[in-house]
């Protein structure tokens, strides 16, 4: 079961000194699995309140394409996002469900002119070993996003004392197979299996978590282009572009220094002109830089941990962190808030993105749009 | 023949203008090379004065050994070394041809060790194409410092005229040859080959020079280790271990974001701990950040580019580039000085390394390091 995070906007704990013990600061392998897998950080608190003075309109639309593993959590308690949409801000709020929808409108269209035009239909490959039930309902989740857009899904489910081997021999089999343009190993993987061999027998041109190192080296290089880009931090650039921010000649600050979400996001960033500073466990001074920042990118799955004080005036704020904390009036006994106290932020930034219903939503929609990109280049497709 | 750049430090001009035209800012594909190819970038002013009123003690010892490419120029005019080395400081100077001198007398004696007890000597191949003087040059200094640590080099001389498949199907000998353990390809190629098809041939497990997006990639990614790291950058974090610099929790600054130098700076230093910003030529306010750093790297191929003005109290300095400035005195009629203006930095750092006489000896160190690190490799040598 889950274990929940207790913290909250209104402690008068030093949030800096939060980002120092290192074995506690990291965003785990995918901030999805942290919501169930994320152990007591902090001593109980109480709950983050949100006001509910003044309503933000994109909180009107009650949430309806619930697919996302993000959006999960969420969509069984669809209270929390009117509360988080409904807080009393100044800042623009940057609403990543509707834009996610958007998209993946836009890949509906896509799809269905390539199928009948060339007859191809994108195909995602997932594998998934053992039984964990979070990652099951991930899995679902992604085969639901792939149908709601024309994607073909295929799913491989091991059993948990599977051998290294014959998860490599799916991969293969999916490597080779035309109708496959992307896989998937749904992480975390059973203890005996290492990680690193599995993700790097996927071929780069069907990776599409964008997590080879070849993908990675590609993006931290001028002149050289990933095949494919991390889809949440591809989310929060895509944000960044939907809602025109000025990213070149900004500073930025990305918190966090993680393969998937904050190294990735620092490179993204950088290749548009950005002044890129990454923020992290080591780092003594985290609020003073990030204050300088006009972009700010939290990634450090740390709830509330960048408050009002750590943001400049008008700098655009894009959460990343999706935390649970206590909340005794939820049915599931908690609430969900990001790495950035949005209570005090949205009324010091000029835009930011709510939790849920910010970064979350973009996440599943990059994965389907690199299906796409995928499908297309394999055949060539414009 | 030779472009000499004209600046000095006491030109009044903005020198955070100058990082503002993106086609003049940029380190060539080597620093090496920055030397004989770099056009004309600014209206002449008059040569750096360095003051010679102070003798540094590392400057007593006139240069003896002197093979690496970054060598070659102030071999030829050594007065060059005495003079970087003499002005009127505060800073510790960090003596890189010392370093170097030491790490190559270390290579010495593993690769002696080496083939007394398993009877492997390393092998280094070079692929020049063309006649360029220059490449020719550094070429055979190479060549000289292999030989100078008992390395065996392996060079083959294309025509200019060459294809690309030539070229191809030498790297692809020297992939399969198992007494090769490192290949180089000499840069610049002639434009009608296609640097990038060339240099991803080279296989990753002898790609000494780093350059492969994988290693890359593996130097971006927590976790994960890269096969080799670029010889300049790499040369400038070893100057900071063996001068004793902490990089934890520092704040660093990297000016510049090539790929070889740059970029991959900018990952070993957050690799090792310290916050990173890399400052650019979009970045709006360069001397304003770089001003926060206790540990600046510059790389940008900009005489004396960073002023005094632009240094923190205390802070190191590391000065990658090499850029040749008009001298009357000269029989050449240039001398060599950094990105950094040396006169007024050694008066506001801790600690500085001069040029030439820095970072130039210890890439060539490097490149025989990461030559040895591979042949260690491959035989599962200790």
């Amino acid at each position: 079961m889950a274990s929940v995070m207790f913290t909250d906007c209104s402690s008068s704990t030093a949030a800096a000194a939060l980002l120092l013990p290192s074995s506690r600061y990291r965003v785990r392998h995918s901030v999805l699995h942290s919501l169930w897998s994320m152990p007591l950080q902090f001593a109980p608190v109480k709950p983050i309140l949100l006001r509910t003075t003044a309503t933000i309109s994109h909180a009107s639309a009650s949430p309806s394409i619930v697919t996302a593993d993000l959006e999960r959590a969420f969509s069984t308690n669809t209270s929390l996002y009117s509360t988080a949409m409904a807080a009393e801000t100044s800042a623009k709020i940057i609403d990543g469900k509707s834009i996610a929808k958007q998209i993946r409108d836009e890949i509906t269209v896509e799809i269905s002119r390539m199928k009948d035009t060339v007859g191809v239909v994108p195909g995602l490959a997932v594998i998934l070993v053992g039984d964990r039930k979070d990652s099951a309902t991930y899995v679902r989740n992604k085969k639901k996003a792939c149908e709601s857009v024309g994607i073909n899904s295929y799913e491989v489910h091991l059993p948990e004392d599977s051998t290294e081997q014959e998860v490599l021999t799916h991969i293969s089999g999916f490597n080779d197979d035309p109708s496959v343009h992307g896989i998937l190993v749904q992480l975390p993987l059973p203890s005996h299996m290492n990680e690193q061999n599995i993700l790097n027998s996927v071929c780069i041109e069907k990776d599409v978590d964008g997590f080879h190192p070849l993908n990675i080296g590609r993006l931290a290089m001028r002149g050289r282009e990933p095949l494919f880009v991390s889809c949440t931090p591809k989310g929060c650039i895509e944000l960044l572009h939907r809602y025109g921010v000025d990213i070149k000649g900004r500073r930025a600050v990305v918190i966090g220094r993680s393969n998937i979400v904050g190294t990735p996001a620092a490179l993204l960033l950088q290749r548009e002109d950005a002044t890129v500073s990454v923020v992290h466990s080591r780092t003594t001074n985290p609020e003073e830089i990030t204050r300088q920042a006009d972009i700010i990118i939290a990634a450090v799955g740390q709830a509330n941990m960048v408050r009002g004080s750590w943001i400049k005036p008008g700098a655009v704020v894009i959460d990343v962190g999706i935390n649970p904390v206590e909340d005794a009036k939820s049915a599931k006994g908690y609430c969900l808030v990001g790495d950035v106290c949005y209570e005090e932020a949205c009324k010091i930034a000029s835009a930011i993105t709510p939790v849920p219903g910010g970064v979350g939503p973009m996440t599943i929609a990059m994965l389907l749009s690199n299906t796409l990109t995928s499908a297309k280049r394999m055949h060539n497709y414009k």
